[in-house]
């Protein structure tokens, strides 16, 4: 069996000292574990985009999986709860503010834990590296959550009409799951009317068109340019499903 | 024997969920290996200047690397075929798109592989997560290429004059070995005509010269400054030879 | 015992090959030593930021962590030495330009030597891969300074008035230390008069306010905002104390 993997989900930025703190707390607690960055610039306070990106990228990594995921603009509020969270044998760490709320209404073995433990000195505002970190670490050791369960929650499973990130080829990943869509709807995101294709290089270049992503979300691109710019699209923005058969 | 490294080398950008998706798959099919980031952001689109990045680079890691690189923009198109070449000991696993043609023509024993293997599931997208890293994983745990023998090529492993890229100091590295020039060759380069020099302190503040880089590449810098904003260089300028004694 | 770690601290940038160059070194030279990425983006071309960073951030580190850094503006200049330090049990390799006066003035216990190792080839302009790097993971092994012992220094432990540096959320990092300052103070920069706050959850959003990061410096912030922008600060903008009770 291979060894679970901790994978970093956060809004830190790469650049900076956090993410950085952040492994060597992982590296002396959890020695020999591979620690992979999966994305380092989540959208910055907005856990329900940050949720559904998580969401479509969980499934892909192994039961056993530890994801310590920090979107977390409530940190140092006493309402904002540390929280565990398993589904289907993947764990999932960090702040309780609707961040895992995607992942776990769309599992099927799902348990909530709050974090009881806390270390020695807890840092007013980097609870990524004080508290979540080495609850992490004591998960992917495999030793049991440190906390008191939580009642079992019920949460709508729904896609997100809306462009969550823009990515490094322009590219605008929406929260609309390709396989609820027909491949003949049409969407709209600004002014501009969208066909499917499935590939780039079905598409003349220069031509826009949404496709279903290596992640299973719908994806807005163009073939050999950047759709963020050619078609003046943010996060943020919402897209809509003008034709569905 | 060290055990062999896997060194990234991709146009995905640094943010983003490419490189860590990749990350999973090869830790989990190369299990304790290393892995190194050498470049995520080889210049986009462009096989040629990549390729002279590339050949660079290379040399200077050890027989049994695994070079996994990823610079695709025909990803999707079937006349691209997916290759694995072996170049003095060193493995590279990509798209045949032009990418491995200069290590390739500068080795001394050269074999192609066209990748026969196909993953169970293949997204239209992302061969750099599906199909490129297993098989890397494959090659560095010492398994034989999955795939066809290819003809050996004859490849041009000439030069290319202009700027492959642009450094996080504003130097520009450029496709030229200086071990091909005389140091009292000048550059021209836009409207500026540049002189040798061994290094950065060997000529004054504010200085604009050409060296030899670390990788054996000429690259044109100012001291204390930034060359790419002071002379207006930017990444594909050409770069004229205009004496050579 | 957990196995020592090498911590990389420099100015290269994420983007480039620079970084990965350095740990191909490190991965064949140390195998199996965990190495954490703390900075990449430390203040260019100046050691005196930087050193102030270095040295809020390494006391977190545990004894036997080897910190490779290089911020080195005068590489290729012989008057700039090379040189280890040893600061209660925590390794410093880099350049003697100021990188490790720091860290060494608020240590107990501190050794300097000057590293007289040199590689076969020592390229002009890469010093951190070609010299640095090996002589870390000599350390990282347990190997003996290879070097020649420096005659003891006094240096002023003092803070520095002054933005190192603005982190990727806009929050702007200083050279001062909070726990030399009363709660009651306040700090001006710019045309802005700031006073005290535990946790950015204690001001309303907007507000800007100076906070103890979780390094024990004075950072600058804006409740859901972003400090920098809004408030008109950059990197080495001066920090006033105006009321200290």
């Amino acid at each position: 069996m291979n060894s679970p993997m901790i994978v970093l989900f956060t809004d830190f930025g790469l650049h900076g000292p956090y993410v950085g703190q952040m492994k060597a707390v992982l590296v002396q607690a959890a020695p020999a574990l591979p620690i992979i960055d999966l994305l380092h610039d989540a959208p910055a306070f907005d856990a329900l985009a940050s949720a559904h990106l998580l969401a479509a990228y969980a499934p892909s990594f192994p039961p056993g999986t530890v994801f310590l995921c920090v979107v977390d603009p409530g940190v140092g509020d006493a309402r904002r709860k540390p929280v565990m969270v398993q589904v289907d044998g993947r764990w999932f760490v960090g702040p309780d503010n609707g961040l895992f709320d995607v992942v776990a209404a769309r599992g099927q073995a799902v348990q909530w834990w709050e974090i009881s433990w806390r270390p020695d000195v807890l840092s007013a505002s980097f609870h990524g590296r004080d508290l979540f970190a080495p609850v992490a670490a004591r998960l992917a050791r495999g030793e049991s959550p440190p906390g008191v369960k939580m009642p079992a929650r019920k949460a709508a499973a729904g896609d997100y009409a809306a462009v969550l990130y823009i990515d490094h080829f322009g590219n605008a990943i929406t929260g609309l799951r390709a396989a609820q869509l027909d491949s003949q709807a049409k969407l709209k995101v600004g002014d501009h009317t969208l066909s499917h294709a499935r590939t780039f290089s079905a598409v003349a270049p220069g031509q826009a068109f949404w496709y279903e992503n290596a992640n299973g979300l719908v994806e807005i691109a163009v073939n050999q340019g950047a759709a963020a710019r050619t078609l003046g699209i943010a996060a943020a923005d919402t897209v809509l499903i003008v034709a569905r058969p």
